[in-house]
C-alpha cells in the first residue's frame, strides 16, 4: 500500500538516485522529474536510470527558454548581484525548476515533492519556499534533513562533497582559464529593448542571434571561451553561515556589464538611484529563495516598469576574462552631447551653477558656524 | 590698489596660467598653489612659470601621504563606487586639495580662492563646497563662470577640451592596454587592519611595501602594468547632465576587490547589509562634493566603526586587466569551515532548517490562499 | 510695446497685487490666474481687483476636484509625511496650481509665468520646477528674487510676514482649539478601494459622502471641528535652512491614520516594508518640488501598484484632536484570526518555531564565539 | 537524579506556575526568576508562591533603572516605531529580562532556561535570541512548543488568552480613557542631553525629576492621566502572521514626540535623513528580537553617535490623549531665525535661488524634451 506519490527533482546523479530508491523503500510511489535548464547532461541515460531504479514515471522537461525569459531576464533588468559580487546563477534556477515540479505534482495528483538539496545550504530553502508558495498544501520530503536517511548515506555524501569542494580547478565547466584564453578579443554588439537583450551580433564573424535562449547560450559560449565571470568568494547564506563559493557566470557577467551601460545611458539619474535600491532588494530576495513572494513580485514589477526606455545597442569586446564597453547608442538616450559640451553654451547659463553651489553651501556654512566640523580635527 | 589676495589652485598648465594673469589684470594679488597628489608633473618648472606670470607667492604642497590616508583609505573602507561603476578618483582628490588651499588662504589672510574648473562639471562643486564648508566667509572666483573671462578665453578652452575629449587612447596615463600587458600574472598578498591595507607583498618578487603612500603607489604601478581599472562609462553629474567619462583607477580597482573580499570574510552578514547602504550613500556624497558635510562625516564615522574587525590577508593575482582573488585568511574570520561543512554536524541540527523554512513559508502560503500570486499568471 | 505676456499666479492679496502692478510697469501684459483649491476666498472680488489693477485677462480656475484626486489621493496612498511629522499640505498644492498655470500660458501664448513666493522658501522651487518640467522653454519672473522689486516692496513684505509669523493663534483657520472642541466624539466609517477613500459615513448622524472632493471636504470639516492635525514643528527646507512651521491638516491627518490601518490589514508584511521606503522617498520628492520628475513619476506608479488590494472599511472616532481606530474589515484582509489564535493549531506546528529560532541564532552564536559582543560590556 | 537546573522566567501568574511545576515533574531543578521592570505586581507574594511550588531558589531582580537607561533610552534616541505605529514596549523589555536571566544561569551553573511565551508570538523569539546570543551553549525549554505540555495545559491557556483578548477595555492598565481625562492640560518641560531626557519639570506644579527611572515613571504617570499613547493596530509578527495588538505607551509616546522635536531642532537635515533610515532598521531588529546582534549593536552605536548635539529643552502640553509641542530652545540649535527671516537678507542672496532652481531643472527639462512625462497624460 503506497504512502502516496512523490515528485522527486532528479538529477541523474548518485545522490538523487539514492533518494529515489530510499523513497520507494519508504513506501512511496516516485515520479522522477529532471529539468533541463541548459546543463550538460545525457537526459536519455538519466531517464533510463530512473526507470531502472523504479520510478513510476519520468518527466524530462526542457525549461531552457522559460528559464532565460522568465528568470534570467528579470535578473538582468535588476542588475542582480548578491553581496556586491555573486550573480545568482543557481538562486535563479531554483524557482524555475520548482515551479514545473509543482505543476507536475498538481497534475499527477502527488501530495509530496522531494529534492536532494543538503541541510545547511540555500537551495533547500529556495526549492521549498517555491513549492510552499505555489502549492501551499504540499508535503516536502527533504532526505538530507531526515536522520534515517542522512545517517545511512552520509559517507557517500561526504565523498561527493569532497570531490566537489577539494578540486576547484575542475569545478569550472563553462569557462576557460583566462591565461589560456585567446589572445585576440571578440567584439560584440548587443541590442536591448525594455531592458532585455533582443539581439547579439559578433561583429567580426558576422554571427547573430535573436531568440532569448540563443542569445544567452551564445553569450555563455563567447564568455566561456574568454574566461569571463569566474569568482572565488565568501558569501553569507540565508541561514547565517558564511560559505566559500566558486562560481562561473560567463554570459551573465557580459549581460550585467552591458545592461548597466545601456541603463545608465537611457535612464534618468534619480530613477536609477531608486531602482538601484530595488535591485539590491531583489537580489537578496532571490538569493534567499523568495522569488515567489508578494514582495519579490512587487519589486520585480517596479523594476520592469523602470525599464520601459532601456533600449539601444552596446558595443563591447571580450578578452582574457574582461568585458570592455566600447560604445553605445540609443533612440531613447538621455545623453545630450551638446548640453554637456564645453563648446556649446546653449540655454545653460554657467552663472546658475554659482547659485546652485551657494545654496547647497548654506547648510554647510551654517553648520560650521554653529557646531563646527569635528572631522577636520581628525 | 589691490582688490585683495586670491589663492589660486594652479596646475601649471595653460588653463590656470591664463587665470593667474587675468586675476592680476583684475587687480588681485595672486598666490599660486599647486597640490602634489601624485600626478606626473614638473613641479619646479610650474613654480618658475607661476613666478614669471606674477604670482606673489607660490606654494607647492606635497599632499600625497594625506591624500592616501585621509581620503583614499576611507573610500576603500566604504567600497565607494558611484553608480555601480565609477571609483571616484577625482571626487576624492578635490576635498584634499581644497582643504589645504583654505588653510593657505586663512594663514596668508587671503579672502579669495579661485580655480580652473569649468561651469558644467562636478569639480567646481566639489572644490567650492569644500571651501565654503571649511572657510564659510571665503569669496570664490570661478573664472569659467564669469562671462568676461570665458567669452575671451573660450577659444583656448575649446582647444584644450578638444585635445582631451577626442583622443581617448592617449587619455590613459597610468594603465597599459590589457592586450599589451604581460602574459604572466603578478601574485600579491595584501594585509588589512581596520579595513585599510597595511602591507602589500609581491609574492614572487619578494617586494613589500608598508606605508600607506608606498602601498598605494605600488598598487597603481602593478595595476597599471596589467591594464587594470579602465572604464568607459556614461555617468550622471550632480547638476543633472549625463556625461561620458573615461577613467583608469588601477590601484583603486585592486583595493576595491580585495577589500570586498576581506570584509565579506570578517564582517557579520547583517552588519554588511547596513554598511552596504551607507557605502552607497557615502559614494554619492563624495561624488557630489559633500566630503565636508555633517552627513558625510557621520556616514564616514559609521563606516569606520564597521571596520574594526576587518583584518587579515588576501592573496590575489593581477593579469590582463583582471584581479583574481586566490584566497584569504584572518584571525577575525567569521567563516567556520566546520560549521558549514557537510562532513561535520556539530551542534547544527538539520531538522531546524525544516522549521526555519516552514515558518518563512507561513506568510507565503497565506498570501497564496488569500490573494493569490499574480506573477504566476505572468 | 509689450515685453510679452505673463501669467501671474494671483492670490487676490496685497502681495500679488503689488506684483501685478509692477509687472505692468515693467512693460508686460499680465494675465491673472487664481486657483481655487478649496481656500476661503471671495473669488469674484479678486477677479474685480485684478481687472481694476490692469490684468488683461483673469482666470479663476476651480481645481478642487483634481487637487483631491490627482494630488492628495496619491499622497494618501504613499502615507506621505515629511521628516516624520509634516503632512505636506502646500507642497502637494503647488504642482496642481502650477500645472494649470502652464496650461494657461501655453494656450494664451504667454512666454512668462510669475508668482509671489519668497526667495528663501520652498514654494518658489515647487512652483518653478513644475513650470520648467511641463513647459521647458518658459521664462519665470520671481519678483521676490529681483532686487529692484524687493528693495522697493520689502517694507510691505515685512509687514505681511510679521502679521503671519507673530500671530500663531490666528494662523489656524480650519481647526478648532482642541480644548474648545466638542466633548463627544464623532464616529466615522471610511471605505477604501485601491488605497483611496471612496466613501465616508458619519455613523451616528447618518451622513455619507462619496465623491473625492466631498469626502475630503467633509473630513476637513469633522477634523477641524475636533481640532485634529495641528502641529508646530521645525523643518528643514530644501535650500538647507531650518524653519518653524505651524500647520493644520485635519482631513489629511484622519486619512493618514486610517490609510495606515487598512494598509496594514491588507498588505503583505514585506511589500509594506519596501513600500514604506518608497513612501519616504515620495514625501521628500514632493516636499522638494519634484512632483513632476521622472523619479517621482516612477515612485508614484510603484506605490499605486502596491495599493491594488488596499480595500475595506475602517471605523474610527475623532475626539479632542485625536483619531482613534475602532476596527477594520476587508474582503482582502491578510489577517487570519484562526491562524494567529492560541486556540487553534491548524497546520501551524509550534515546533517549527524552534527550528526558526535556532537557525536565526546560528549567526548570533557564532558571532559571540568568534568576536564577542562588545555591547554587553557597555 | 536531576536532569539539571533550569532558570525559569517566572511571572507569578498561573501560566508560569504551571510551567514551574511541570519542569519539576520532568526532573529539573528549577530556579524562579522574576524581573521587576516596573509592572504592577506583588513581588513578595510571587516569591512565596514560587517557593511553595518547589523552586530551589527565587531571584527577584529590580531591573527598572537598567531597563530605562540601557533599553528605553536607546529606543528614544532611535525614534523607534515599528511599522509606522507600534512603539515597541514589550520588544524592548525582552532583551533586558533575558540578559539578567542568562547572567543568573551562568552564575548558578544552570544549563537550561525556560519561559512562558507562546508558540506563535514574537516574545519567544526575542527571549531565545537574547539567550542564544549571550549564552550560546544554553539549552532552552519552551513548554508552549512541547506537545506533552501544551496538549495537557491548552485548556487553561485558552482560558487565559480568552480573558486577555476579549476584553480590550480592561486591557488598559496605565492609561485613562481620554474621554475621562482631565479637562485641563499639564504643561511640561523636558530637557535632553545626547538625545536622552535628563530632566522633566511640570511647569505649573513645580515638580521635577532628574534620574532616568524617575523621569520615565513620571511621564508614564502624566501620560496615563491624560490618556496618551493608546493604539489598536494590526501588526506583522516576525513569523509572518498578522495579529491585532492593543497597546498603551504613555511615557514613550510623550518622549517620541518630544525627541523628534529637539532632534529636528539640533540635527543637520541630511544627517537626520540617514539616521531616519537607521532608526527604522533598529526598530525592525528590536521588534524581531535581534537586540543582541552584531547589526543591532552597530546600528545602535551609529544612532548614538548622531545624538551628540541633540540637547536642549522642549515645552509641551499633554491633554486628552494628545501631546502638543509648545516650543523648544537649545544651545546647539541649528535653527537660525535671522537666516530664515524675510526681514533680514544677511549674506543670503535670493538670486542664488534662481540658479539653484534652474540647475535642478536642467534634468527635468531635458527629460521632458527627450522622453516626455507620461504622468501628465495621466
Amino acid at each position: 500500500m503506497s504512502k502516496g506519490t512523490v515528485v522527486l527533482a532528479y538529477s541523474g546523479g548518485l545522490d538523487t538516485s539514492c533518494i529515489l530508491v530510499w523513497l520507494k523503500e519508504q513506501g512511496y510511489s516516485v515520479i522522477a522529474y529532471l529539468a533541463n535548464i541548459g546543463q550538460d547532461e545525457d537526459f536519455e541515460a538519466a531517464r533510463k536510470k530512473a526507470e531502472s531504479l523504479g520510478a513510476t514515471k519520468v518527466f524530462i522537461e526542457d525549461l531552457r527558454a522559460e528559464f532565460v525569459e522568465d528568470f534570467i531576464w528579470p535578473a538582468i533588468q535588476a542588475n542582480a548581484v548578491y553581496e556586491d559580487r555573486y550573480l545568482l546563477g543557481t538562486a535563479v534556477a531554483r524557482p524555475c525548476i520548482g515551479r514545473r515540479q509543482v505543476e507536475i505534482a498538481r497534475r499527477e495528483g502527488a501530495q509530496f515533492v522531494s529534492h536532494g538539496a543538503t541541510g545547511k545550504g540555500n537551495d533547500q530553502i529556495r526549492f521549498e519556499l517555491t513549492c510552499y508558495a505555489l502549492y501551499p498544501e504540499v508535503k516536502i520530503i527533504a532526505p538530507w534533513r531526515i536522520p534515517e536517511f542522512y545517517n545511512r548515506f552520509r559517507g557517500r555524501k561526504d565523498l561527493m562533497e569532497y570531490a566537489q569542494s577539494h578540486a576547484p580547478a575542475d569545478l569550472y565547466l563553462m569557462t576557460k582559464n583566462p591565461e589560456d584564453a585567446p589572445s585576440a578579443p571578440d567584439v560584440l554588439e548587443i541590442e536591448f529593448k525594455i531592458g532585455v537583450p533582443v539581439k547579439v551580433t559578433n561583429v567580426k564573424e558576422g554571427i547573430s542571434k535573436d531568440s532569448p535562449l540563443d542569445i544567452f547560450t551564445y553569450l555563455n559560449e563567447i564568455g566561456g571561451k574568454h574566461g569571463v565571470g569566474r569568482i572565488d568568494i565568501v558569501e553569507n547564506r540565508f541561514i547565517g553561515m558564511k560559505s566559500r563559493g566558486i562560481y562561473e557566470t560567463p554570459g551573465g557577467t557580459i549581460l550585467l556589464n552591458v545592461h548597466l551601460d545601456i541603463e545608465a545611458f537611457t535612464m534618468d539619474k534619480e530613477v536609477r538611484r531608486v531602482k538601484q535600491g530595488l535591485g539590491i532588494k531583489f537580489s537578496e530576495l532571490v538569493y534567499n529563495g523568495f522569488w515567489y513572494s508578494p514582495e519579490c513580485d512587487f519589486v520585480r514589477h517596479c523594476i520592469a516598469m523602470s525599464q520601459v526606455n532601456v533600449e539601444g545597442k552596446v558595443q563591447l569586446s571580450v578578452f582574457k576574462g574582461q568585458v570592455y564597453i566600447l560604445g553605445r547608442e540609443s533612440p531613447k538616450s538621455l545623453y545630450n552631447e551638446e548640453l554637456v559640451s564645453m563648446d556649446v553654451q546653449g540655454d545653460y547659463d554657467p552663472c546658475d551653477a554659482s547659485g546652485f553651489i551657494r545654496i547647497n553651501a548654506v547648510r554647510l556654512r551654517e553648520y560650521h558656524r554653529l557646531q563646527g566640523f569635528p572631522s577636520i580635527k581628525q
